[in-house]
Protein backbone atom coordinates (compact mmCIF):
# COMPACT_ATOMS: atom_id res chain seq x y z
CA UNK A 1 0.00 0.00 0.00
CA UNK A 2 1.54 3.59 -1.01
CA UNK A 3 1.43 5.68 1.45
CA UNK A 4 2.79 9.27 2.41
CA UNK A 5 3.64 10.41 6.66
CA UNK A 6 3.48 13.76 6.72
CA UNK A 7 3.10 16.10 9.89
CA UNK A 8 2.21 19.35 10.74
CA UNK A 9 3.61 20.76 14.47
CA UNK A 10 4.39 17.50 14.85
CA UNK A 11 1.03 16.29 14.80
CA UNK A 12 1.82 13.03 12.19
CA UNK A 13 -0.15 10.55 10.80
CA UNK A 14 -0.21 8.12 7.58
CA UNK A 15 -1.54 9.56 4.67
CA UNK A 16 -3.40 6.93 2.12
CA UNK A 17 -4.75 8.20 -1.25
CA UNK A 18 -7.44 5.90 -2.81
CA UNK A 19 -6.90 7.59 -6.28
CA UNK A 20 -3.36 6.50 -6.09
CA UNK A 21 -3.35 3.25 -4.55
CA UNK A 22 -5.60 -0.24 -3.34
CA UNK A 23 -6.64 -0.10 0.12
CA UNK A 24 -5.99 -3.60 1.59
CA UNK A 25 -9.54 -5.23 2.70
CA UNK A 26 -8.56 -5.01 6.27
CA UNK A 27 -10.92 -2.95 8.47
CA UNK A 28 -9.88 0.77 8.26
CA UNK A 29 -9.88 0.74 12.28
CA UNK A 30 -7.58 -2.19 12.47
CA UNK A 31 -5.17 -0.96 9.28
CA UNK A 32 -4.57 2.10 11.63
CA UNK A 33 -3.63 0.51 14.49
CA UNK A 34 -1.54 -1.26 12.88
CA UNK A 35 0.55 1.67 10.94
CA UNK A 36 0.25 3.66 13.82
CA UNK A 37 2.35 0.99 15.83
CA UNK A 38 6.04 2.14 16.19
CA UNK A 39 7.10 -1.41 16.75
CA UNK A 40 5.68 -3.16 14.10
CA UNK A 41 4.18 -0.40 11.92
CA UNK A 42 5.09 2.75 10.90
CA UNK A 43 4.30 4.76 13.54
CA UNK A 44 2.16 7.61 13.99
CA UNK A 45 -0.68 9.62 15.64
CA UNK A 46 -2.82 8.03 13.03
CA UNK A 47 -4.10 6.90 10.16
CA UNK A 48 -5.84 9.41 7.24
CA UNK A 49 -7.54 8.37 4.02
CA UNK A 50 -7.76 11.19 1.39
CA UNK A 51 -10.60 9.88 -0.79
CA UNK A 52 -12.92 11.33 -3.83
CA UNK A 53 -15.97 13.37 -2.66
CA UNK A 54 -19.97 14.11 -3.68
CA UNK A 55 -19.57 17.34 -1.92
CA UNK A 56 -16.23 18.69 -2.28
CA UNK A 57 -13.01 18.42 -4.05
CA UNK A 58 -11.33 15.78 -1.65
CA UNK A 59 -12.74 14.23 1.27
CA UNK A 60 -10.40 13.17 4.72
CA UNK A 61 -11.57 11.01 7.21
CA UNK A 62 -8.90 10.27 10.08
CA UNK A 63 -8.35 7.39 12.71
CA UNK A 64 -6.25 7.65 15.74
CA UNK A 65 -4.05 5.44 16.59
CA UNK A 66 -6.12 3.42 18.54
CA UNK A 67 -8.22 2.80 16.06
CA UNK A 68 -11.50 5.47 17.02
CA UNK A 69 -12.47 7.46 14.22
CA UNK A 70 -12.20 11.22 14.53
CA UNK A 71 -13.98 13.80 13.06
CA UNK A 72 -11.88 15.82 12.16
CA UNK A 73 -8.34 17.59 12.62
CA UNK A 74 -6.77 20.96 12.18
CA UNK A 75 -3.01 19.65 11.47
CA UNK A 76 -4.44 16.64 9.34
CA UNK A 77 -6.62 19.19 6.96
CA UNK A 78 -3.15 20.99 6.46
CA UNK A 79 -1.56 18.00 5.32
CA UNK A 80 -4.41 16.38 3.00
CA UNK A 81 -4.50 19.81 1.17
CA UNK A 82 -0.73 19.82 0.79
CA UNK A 83 -0.81 16.66 -0.54
CA UNK A 84 -3.95 17.14 -2.61
CA UNK A 85 -2.66 19.57 -4.49
CA UNK A 86 1.21 18.47 -4.27
CA UNK A 87 -0.24 15.00 -6.30
CA UNK A 88 -2.70 16.86 -8.22
CA UNK A 89 -5.96 15.63 -6.85
CA UNK A 90 -7.36 19.01 -7.27
CA UNK A 91 -6.10 21.82 -9.91
CA UNK A 92 -5.87 25.20 -8.30
CA UNK A 93 -5.02 26.25 -5.18
CA UNK A 94 -8.27 26.81 -3.29
CA UNK A 95 -10.46 24.11 -2.58
CA UNK A 96 -12.56 22.33 -0.19
CA UNK A 97 -12.13 19.17 2.18
CA UNK A 98 -15.07 17.52 3.51
CA UNK A 99 -14.85 16.05 6.98
CA UNK A 100 -17.10 14.37 9.23
CA UNK A 101 -17.75 17.91 10.60
CA UNK A 102 -18.45 19.31 7.07
CA UNK A 103 -16.70 21.03 4.48
CA UNK A 104 -13.49 23.30 5.18
CA UNK A 105 -12.21 25.82 2.37
CA UNK A 106 -8.66 25.12 1.97
CA UNK A 107 -5.77 27.52 0.45
CA UNK A 108 -2.30 25.75 -0.60
CA UNK A 109 0.47 28.73 -0.02
CA UNK A 110 3.04 27.86 -3.29
CA UNK A 111 7.01 28.02 -3.09
CA UNK A 112 9.06 28.27 -6.79
CA UNK A 113 9.42 24.56 -6.55
CA UNK A 114 5.54 23.96 -6.67
CA UNK A 115 5.62 22.57 -3.42
CA UNK A 116 3.37 23.78 -0.52
CA UNK A 117 5.58 23.95 2.60
CA UNK A 118 2.08 25.72 4.32
CA UNK A 119 -1.91 25.94 3.88
CA UNK A 120 -4.40 27.97 5.51
CA UNK A 121 -7.83 27.19 6.43
CA UNK A 122 -11.21 28.70 6.86
CA UNK A 123 -12.17 27.09 10.02
CA UNK A 124 -15.61 29.03 10.17
CA UNK A 125 -16.46 30.98 12.74
CA UNK A 126 -16.62 30.70 16.73
CA UNK A 127 -19.25 30.77 19.07
CA UNK A 128 -19.42 32.13 23.38
CA UNK A 129 -21.09 31.16 25.66
CA UNK A 130 -22.91 28.72 27.89
CA UNK A 131 -25.01 28.22 24.90
CA UNK A 132 -22.40 27.65 22.56
CA UNK A 133 -21.14 25.03 24.79
CA UNK A 134 -22.37 22.03 26.68
CA UNK A 135 -22.33 23.32 29.83
CA UNK A 136 -24.54 22.47 33.28
CA UNK A 137 -22.92 25.12 35.57
CA UNK A 138 -24.44 27.66 37.28
CA UNK A 139 -23.40 31.01 35.66
CA UNK A 140 -24.17 32.77 32.61
CA UNK A 141 -21.85 34.49 29.93
CA UNK A 142 -18.83 34.20 27.85
CA UNK A 143 -16.90 33.95 31.07
CA UNK A 144 -17.36 31.18 33.61
CA UNK A 145 -15.58 30.08 36.50
CA UNK A 146 -14.86 26.33 37.43
CA UNK A 147 -14.25 25.55 41.10
CA UNK A 148 -11.10 23.33 40.86
CA UNK A 149 -10.33 22.47 44.74
CA UNK A 150 -12.10 24.98 46.39
CA UNK A 151 -10.86 27.74 43.96
CA UNK A 152 -12.52 29.29 41.15
CA UNK A 153 -10.66 29.05 37.13
CA UNK A 154 -12.37 31.33 35.09
CA UNK A 155 -12.85 31.06 31.48
CA UNK A 156 -14.40 31.93 28.25
CA UNK A 157 -16.50 29.22 26.84
CA UNK A 158 -15.84 28.99 22.74
CA UNK A 159 -17.45 26.48 20.20
CA UNK A 160 -15.15 26.57 16.50
CA UNK A 161 -16.97 23.36 16.27
CA UNK A 162 -15.64 21.71 19.77
CA UNK A 163 -15.68 23.14 22.83
CA UNK A 164 -13.02 25.03 24.36
CA UNK A 165 -12.70 26.64 27.71
CA UNK A 166 -9.67 29.26 26.69
CA UNK A 167 -8.12 30.52 30.74
CA UNK A 168 -6.03 33.67 30.57
CA UNK A 169 -2.98 32.91 32.78
CA UNK A 170 0.30 35.54 33.14
CA UNK A 171 2.87 32.70 32.12
CA UNK A 172 2.43 29.23 30.25
CA UNK A 173 3.59 26.77 33.00
CA UNK A 174 3.47 23.45 31.77
CA UNK A 175 3.14 22.15 35.22
CA UNK A 176 -0.54 24.15 35.61
CA UNK A 177 -1.30 22.81 32.45
CA UNK A 178 -0.54 18.80 33.96
CA UNK A 179 -2.28 19.81 37.22
CA UNK A 180 -5.58 22.16 36.25
CA UNK A 181 -5.68 20.83 32.73
CA UNK A 182 -7.59 17.39 33.41
CA UNK A 183 -9.67 18.92 36.44
CA UNK A 184 -11.13 21.66 33.76
CA UNK A 185 -11.36 18.59 31.00
CA UNK A 186 -13.61 16.09 32.89
CA UNK A 187 -15.04 18.87 35.90
CA UNK A 188 -18.58 17.98 36.26
CA UNK A 189 -19.76 21.17 34.80
CA UNK A 190 -19.02 20.05 31.19
CA UNK A 191 -20.69 17.06 30.53
CA UNK A 192 -19.08 16.30 27.04
CA UNK A 193 -15.66 17.31 28.80
CA UNK A 194 -13.69 20.20 27.26
CA UNK A 195 -10.41 21.03 25.82
CA UNK A 196 -8.87 23.42 28.22
CA UNK A 197 -6.37 26.15 27.12
CA UNK A 198 -3.91 28.25 29.16
CA UNK A 199 -3.03 31.00 26.81
CA UNK A 200 -0.72 34.68 27.65
CA UNK A 201 -1.09 37.78 25.83
CA UNK A 202 2.19 38.83 24.56
CA UNK A 203 1.59 41.62 22.64
CA UNK A 204 -1.39 42.27 20.24
CA UNK A 205 -0.18 40.22 17.68
CA UNK A 206 0.91 37.25 19.69
CA UNK A 207 0.11 35.08 22.49
CA UNK A 208 1.61 31.68 23.91
CA UNK A 209 -0.98 28.59 24.23
CA UNK A 210 -0.82 25.04 25.90
CA UNK A 211 -3.41 23.02 25.70
CA UNK A 212 -4.92 20.28 27.37
CA UNK A 213 -7.34 18.37 24.45
CA UNK A 214 -10.09 16.44 25.66
CA UNK A 215 -9.32 13.06 25.77
CA UNK A 216 -5.62 13.31 24.41
CA UNK A 217 -4.21 15.12 27.36
CA UNK A 218 -1.02 17.46 26.62
CA UNK A 219 -0.59 17.90 23.10
CA UNK A 220 1.72 19.72 20.91
CA UNK A 221 -0.43 21.40 18.86
CA UNK A 222 -4.36 22.13 18.60
CA UNK A 223 -5.42 24.26 16.15
CA UNK A 224 -8.91 24.47 16.76
CA UNK A 225 -7.83 25.69 20.47
CA UNK A 226 -5.83 28.38 19.00
CA UNK A 227 -8.28 29.65 16.97
CA UNK A 228 -10.92 29.52 19.93
CA UNK A 229 -8.05 31.42 21.69
CA UNK A 230 -7.77 34.21 19.50
CA UNK A 231 -11.23 34.24 19.17
CA UNK A 232 -12.04 34.80 23.12
CA UNK A 233 -9.13 37.15 22.92
CA UNK A 234 -10.00 39.69 20.38
CA UNK A 235 -13.51 39.24 21.96
CA UNK A 236 -11.97 41.16 24.85
CA UNK A 237 -10.03 43.41 22.73
CA UNK A 238 -6.68 42.32 24.21
CA UNK A 239 -5.36 41.08 20.95
CA UNK A 240 -5.71 41.96 16.70
CA UNK A 241 -6.94 40.59 13.97
CA UNK A 242 -3.66 38.94 13.12
CA UNK A 243 -2.06 36.44 15.91
CA UNK A 244 0.92 34.66 16.00
CA UNK A 245 0.11 31.56 18.12
CA UNK A 246 3.19 29.87 20.25
CA UNK A 247 2.17 26.24 20.64
CA UNK A 248 4.68 23.49 21.93
CA UNK A 249 5.07 22.17 18.27
CA UNK A 250 5.29 25.42 16.74
CA UNK A 251 4.04 28.06 15.69
CA UNK A 252 0.28 28.75 13.88
CA UNK A 253 -0.98 32.37 12.65
CA UNK A 254 -4.54 33.39 13.22
CA UNK A 255 -6.62 36.09 11.38
CA UNK A 256 -9.50 36.98 12.22
CA UNK A 257 -11.35 38.22 9.16
CA UNK A 258 -14.52 40.75 9.12
CA UNK A 259 -17.18 38.55 8.64
CA UNK A 260 -15.80 36.30 11.89
CA UNK A 261 -14.32 33.89 9.86
CA UNK A 262 -11.04 32.49 11.61
CA UNK A 263 -8.17 31.79 9.31
CA UNK A 264 -5.70 29.36 10.45
CA UNK A 265 -1.89 29.11 8.61
CA UNK A 266 0.53 26.73 9.49
CA UNK A 267 3.39 23.88 8.25
CA UNK A 268 2.47 21.13 6.60
CA UNK A 269 5.56 18.77 6.23
CA UNK A 270 6.65 15.79 4.03
CA UNK A 271 8.49 13.07 5.88
CA UNK A 272 8.34 10.18 3.70
CA UNK A 273 6.46 8.82 0.84
CA UNK A 274 6.69 4.66 1.17
CA UNK A 275 5.08 1.10 0.50
CA UNK A 276 3.77 -0.35 3.69
CA UNK A 277 3.68 -4.08 3.35
CA UNK A 278 0.39 -5.13 4.96
CA UNK B 1 17.40 8.82 0.94
CA UNK B 2 15.64 5.19 0.24
CA UNK B 3 15.23 3.46 3.42
CA UNK B 4 13.46 0.31 4.72
CA UNK B 5 11.95 0.15 8.17
CA UNK B 6 12.39 -3.18 9.65
CA UNK B 7 11.71 -4.81 13.45
CA UNK B 8 12.74 -8.27 14.94
CA UNK B 9 10.11 -8.89 17.91
CA UNK B 10 9.40 -5.35 17.83
CA UNK B 11 12.79 -3.74 17.90
CA UNK B 12 12.89 -1.70 15.19
CA UNK B 13 15.56 0.42 12.99
CA UNK B 14 15.21 2.52 9.48
CA UNK B 15 17.76 0.68 7.46
CA UNK B 16 19.82 2.32 5.46
CA UNK B 17 22.04 1.17 2.79
CA UNK B 18 24.85 2.94 1.24
CA UNK B 19 25.12 0.46 -1.80
CA UNK B 20 21.83 1.59 -3.07
CA UNK B 21 21.25 5.30 -1.54
CA UNK B 22 23.52 7.78 -0.75
CA UNK B 23 23.75 8.95 2.67
CA UNK B 24 22.92 12.77 3.35
CA UNK B 25 25.76 14.93 4.32
CA UNK B 26 24.32 14.79 7.90
CA UNK B 27 26.55 13.37 11.01
CA UNK B 28 24.98 10.00 11.25
CA UNK B 29 24.34 10.68 14.48
CA UNK B 30 22.16 14.09 13.92
CA UNK B 31 20.47 11.65 10.85
CA UNK B 32 19.93 8.40 13.47
CA UNK B 33 17.69 11.23 15.82
CA UNK B 34 15.94 12.54 12.92
CA UNK B 35 14.84 9.43 11.24
CA UNK B 36 13.52 7.91 14.74
CA UNK B 37 11.63 10.89 16.14
CA UNK B 38 8.14 9.71 15.81
CA UNK B 39 6.89 13.20 15.21
CA UNK B 40 8.98 14.34 12.76
CA UNK B 41 10.43 11.46 11.47
CA UNK B 42 9.92 8.00 10.71
CA UNK B 43 9.94 6.86 14.04
CA UNK B 44 12.05 3.98 15.16
CA UNK B 45 14.83 2.67 17.96
CA UNK B 46 17.55 3.75 15.79
CA UNK B 47 19.33 3.96 12.32
CA UNK B 48 21.63 0.94 11.45
CA UNK B 49 23.84 1.74 8.14
CA UNK B 50 25.03 -1.47 5.53
CA UNK B 51 27.78 -1.12 3.89
CA UNK B 52 30.67 -3.06 2.42
CA UNK B 53 33.31 -4.50 4.75
CA UNK B 54 36.99 -5.04 4.24
CA UNK B 55 36.69 -7.95 6.59
CA UNK B 56 33.10 -9.78 6.04
CA UNK B 57 30.49 -10.06 3.30
CA UNK B 58 28.62 -6.96 4.75
CA UNK B 59 29.36 -4.02 7.36
CA UNK B 60 26.35 -2.68 9.94
CA UNK B 61 26.60 0.41 12.07
CA UNK B 62 24.10 1.26 14.26
CA UNK B 63 22.76 4.40 16.10
CA UNK B 64 20.24 4.48 19.02
CA UNK B 65 17.16 6.93 19.04
CA UNK B 66 19.53 9.60 20.76
CA UNK B 67 22.29 9.36 18.60
CA UNK B 68 24.86 7.41 20.63
CA UNK B 69 26.98 4.67 18.26
CA UNK B 70 26.05 1.02 19.94
CA UNK B 71 28.64 -1.98 19.19
CA UNK B 72 25.46 -4.74 17.75
CA UNK B 73 22.21 -5.76 18.18
CA UNK B 74 21.25 -9.53 17.34
CA UNK B 75 17.55 -8.37 16.34
CA UNK B 76 19.65 -6.00 13.99
CA UNK B 77 21.72 -8.24 12.64
CA UNK B 78 18.93 -10.60 11.52
CA UNK B 79 17.03 -7.92 9.87
CA UNK B 80 20.43 -6.79 8.42
CA UNK B 81 21.10 -10.24 7.02
CA UNK B 82 17.49 -10.72 5.77
CA UNK B 83 18.34 -7.06 4.10
CA UNK B 84 21.39 -7.97 2.36
CA UNK B 85 20.34 -11.54 1.28
CA UNK B 86 16.94 -10.29 0.01
CA UNK B 87 18.64 -6.84 -2.06
CA UNK B 88 21.27 -9.15 -3.63
CA UNK B 89 24.20 -7.50 -1.66
CA UNK B 90 25.47 -11.28 -1.13
CA UNK B 91 24.79 -14.05 -2.97
CA UNK B 92 24.65 -17.35 -0.82
CA UNK B 93 22.13 -17.72 2.76
CA UNK B 94 25.54 -18.29 4.82
CA UNK B 95 27.60 -15.26 5.17
CA UNK B 96 29.40 -12.49 7.29
CA UNK B 97 28.35 -9.55 8.98
CA UNK B 98 30.70 -7.24 10.48
CA UNK B 99 29.75 -4.89 13.55
CA UNK B 100 32.02 -3.16 15.83
CA UNK B 101 31.36 -6.24 18.17
CA UNK B 102 33.17 -8.38 15.94
CA UNK B 103 32.62 -10.67 12.67
CA UNK B 104 29.31 -12.88 13.00
CA UNK B 105 27.91 -16.02 11.09
CA UNK B 106 24.44 -15.17 9.78
CA UNK B 107 22.38 -17.67 7.71
CA UNK B 108 18.97 -17.31 6.04
CA UNK B 109 16.34 -19.44 5.75
CA UNK B 110 14.80 -18.76 2.57
CA UNK B 111 10.58 -19.35 1.84
CA UNK B 112 8.84 -20.45 -1.04
CA UNK B 113 8.77 -16.54 -2.67
CA UNK B 114 12.52 -16.15 -2.00
CA UNK B 115 12.03 -14.41 0.98
CA UNK B 116 13.30 -14.55 4.27
CA UNK B 117 11.24 -14.90 7.33
CA UNK B 118 14.03 -15.87 9.73
CA UNK B 119 17.45 -15.55 10.26
CA UNK B 120 20.08 -17.92 12.40
CA UNK B 121 23.18 -15.83 13.82
CA UNK B 122 26.29 -17.40 15.28
CA UNK B 123 26.67 -15.85 18.84
CA UNK B 124 29.62 -17.20 19.85
CA UNK B 125 30.54 -18.95 22.78
CA UNK B 126 29.36 -17.80 26.25
CA UNK B 127 31.67 -17.19 29.33
CA UNK B 128 30.80 -17.50 32.93
CA UNK B 129 31.48 -16.41 36.63
CA UNK B 130 33.17 -13.19 38.12
CA UNK B 131 36.37 -13.72 35.92
CA UNK B 132 34.18 -12.84 32.45
CA UNK B 133 32.11 -10.48 33.53
CA UNK B 134 33.10 -6.83 35.46
CA UNK B 135 32.12 -8.12 39.14
CA UNK B 136 33.51 -6.22 42.26
CA UNK B 137 31.75 -7.95 44.72
CA UNK B 138 33.12 -10.86 47.38
CA UNK B 139 31.76 -14.42 45.51
CA UNK B 140 33.56 -16.52 43.53
CA UNK B 141 32.43 -19.28 40.84
CA UNK B 142 29.73 -18.77 37.86
CA UNK B 143 26.99 -17.81 40.86
CA UNK B 144 26.84 -15.09 42.90
CA UNK B 145 24.29 -13.34 45.41
CA UNK B 146 23.55 -9.09 44.97
CA UNK B 147 21.97 -7.89 47.94
CA UNK B 148 19.20 -5.98 47.03
CA UNK B 149 17.27 -4.34 49.76
CA UNK B 150 19.10 -7.22 52.26
CA UNK B 151 17.88 -10.01 50.75
CA UNK B 152 20.27 -11.83 48.51
CA UNK B 153 19.46 -12.40 44.90
CA UNK B 154 21.22 -15.03 43.20
CA UNK B 155 21.95 -14.94 39.44
CA UNK B 156 24.61 -16.48 37.01
CA UNK B 157 27.46 -14.10 35.70
CA UNK B 158 27.65 -14.61 31.94
CA UNK B 159 29.19 -13.05 29.04
CA UNK B 160 28.32 -13.66 25.44
CA UNK B 161 30.22 -10.20 24.63
CA UNK B 162 28.25 -8.26 26.86
CA UNK B 163 27.72 -8.89 30.70
CA UNK B 164 24.53 -10.49 32.14
CA UNK B 165 23.05 -11.48 35.69
CA UNK B 166 20.54 -14.40 35.03
CA UNK B 167 17.80 -14.99 37.90
CA UNK B 168 15.96 -17.81 37.83
CA UNK B 169 12.63 -17.37 39.26
CA UNK B 170 9.41 -19.79 39.52
CA UNK B 171 7.47 -17.05 37.50
CA UNK B 172 8.21 -14.33 35.31
CA UNK B 173 6.60 -11.44 36.81
CA UNK B 174 6.84 -7.82 35.43
CA UNK B 175 6.40 -6.23 38.47
CA UNK B 176 9.30 -8.17 40.21
CA UNK B 177 11.66 -7.17 36.77
CA UNK B 178 10.38 -3.76 37.02
CA UNK B 179 11.18 -3.39 40.95
CA UNK B 180 14.24 -5.01 41.28
CA UNK B 181 15.77 -5.02 37.86
CA UNK B 182 16.96 -1.72 38.18
CA UNK B 183 18.58 -2.64 41.45
CA UNK B 184 20.75 -5.40 39.88
CA UNK B 185 21.62 -3.22 36.45
CA UNK B 186 23.13 -0.31 38.43
CA UNK B 187 23.86 -2.87 41.55
CA UNK B 188 27.95 -1.32 42.96
CA UNK B 189 28.55 -4.81 42.41
CA UNK B 190 29.19 -4.53 38.69
CA UNK B 191 31.22 -1.35 37.56
CA UNK B 192 30.27 -1.45 34.53
CA UNK B 193 26.19 -1.82 35.01
CA UNK B 194 24.82 -5.09 33.50
CA UNK B 195 21.55 -6.47 31.98
CA UNK B 196 19.65 -8.46 34.39
CA UNK B 197 17.72 -11.21 33.15
CA UNK B 198 14.62 -13.02 35.17
CA UNK B 199 14.04 -17.15 33.35
CA UNK B 200 11.59 -19.13 34.61
CA UNK B 201 11.57 -22.94 33.16
CA UNK B 202 8.25 -24.54 31.80
CA UNK B 203 10.22 -27.50 30.21
CA UNK B 204 14.12 -28.72 28.86
CA UNK B 205 13.01 -27.17 25.51
CA UNK B 206 10.96 -23.72 26.99
CA UNK B 207 11.20 -20.84 29.15
CA UNK B 208 10.18 -17.83 29.30
CA UNK B 209 12.30 -14.57 29.64
CA UNK B 210 11.78 -10.86 31.08
CA UNK B 211 15.08 -8.74 31.05
CA UNK B 212 15.79 -4.98 32.03
CA UNK B 213 18.34 -4.15 29.77
CA UNK B 214 21.45 -1.97 30.92
CA UNK B 215 20.89 1.34 29.98
CA UNK B 216 17.55 0.80 28.39
CA UNK B 217 15.11 -0.94 31.21
CA UNK B 218 13.00 -3.36 30.38
CA UNK B 219 12.31 -4.14 26.77
CA UNK B 220 10.50 -6.65 24.51
CA UNK B 221 13.37 -8.42 23.54
CA UNK B 222 17.10 -8.79 24.14
CA UNK B 223 19.34 -11.65 21.59
CA UNK B 224 21.89 -11.93 23.90
CA UNK B 225 20.30 -12.13 27.60
CA UNK B 226 18.03 -15.01 25.85
CA UNK B 227 21.57 -16.73 24.77
CA UNK B 228 22.98 -15.69 28.05
CA UNK B 229 19.91 -17.33 29.89
CA UNK B 230 19.77 -20.73 28.31
CA UNK B 231 23.20 -21.26 27.98
CA UNK B 232 23.18 -20.68 31.96
CA UNK B 233 20.23 -22.93 32.27
CA UNK B 234 21.93 -25.30 30.02
CA UNK B 235 25.20 -25.69 32.08
CA UNK B 236 22.96 -26.60 35.03
CA UNK B 237 21.48 -29.11 33.13
CA UNK B 238 17.99 -27.75 33.20
CA UNK B 239 17.13 -27.46 29.66
CA UNK B 240 18.52 -29.38 26.77
CA UNK B 241 20.42 -27.55 23.83
CA UNK B 242 17.66 -26.70 21.74
CA UNK B 243 15.38 -23.97 23.90
CA UNK B 244 12.47 -21.74 22.86
CA UNK B 245 12.90 -18.60 24.51
CA UNK B 246 9.39 -16.48 25.07
CA UNK B 247 10.31 -12.82 25.08
CA UNK B 248 8.04 -10.32 25.30
CA UNK B 249 8.19 -9.31 21.88
CA UNK B 250 7.90 -12.62 20.66
CA UNK B 251 9.70 -15.90 21.01
CA UNK B 252 13.48 -16.98 19.96
CA UNK B 253 14.92 -20.45 19.14
CA UNK B 254 18.39 -20.78 21.25
CA UNK B 255 20.41 -23.73 20.11
CA UNK B 256 23.65 -24.93 22.17
CA UNK B 257 25.88 -26.72 19.78
CA UNK B 258 28.72 -29.22 20.30
CA UNK B 259 31.23 -26.74 20.22
CA UNK B 260 29.79 -24.33 22.42
CA UNK B 261 28.78 -21.76 20.00
CA UNK B 262 25.03 -20.61 20.37
CA UNK B 263 22.95 -20.12 17.59
CA UNK B 264 19.88 -17.71 18.03
CA UNK B 265 16.75 -18.47 15.30
CA UNK B 266 13.96 -15.87 15.23
CA UNK B 267 12.19 -13.39 12.63
CA UNK B 268 12.97 -10.55 10.75
CA UNK B 269 10.09 -8.30 9.57
CA UNK B 270 10.05 -5.80 6.78
CA UNK B 271 7.65 -3.18 7.52
CA UNK B 272 8.20 -0.81 4.71
CA UNK B 273 10.22 0.72 2.15
CA UNK B 274 10.58 5.02 1.41
CA UNK B 275 11.96 7.50 0.73
CA UNK B 276 12.99 9.84 3.50
CA UNK B 277 13.12 13.69 2.74
CA UNK B 278 15.71 15.09 4.61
Amino acid sequence: MRFTKMHALGNNYVYVSTVETQLPSLHLAELARRVSDVRRGVGSDGLIVIEPSDVADVRMRIWNADGSEAESCGNGLRCVAKYAYEHGLVDTGVFSIETKAGVVEARVHIDCHGRVPSVTIDMGQAQFGSSAVPYTGRHHGDDVPVDIGGVDVWGTLVSVGNPHFVSLVDHVDDDDVLRIGPRIESHPDFPERINAEFVAVKSVSEIDFRVYERGSGVTYACGTGACASVAALARKGMVGNQVTVHLLGGDLDIELRDDGHILMTGEAVTICDGDYIV
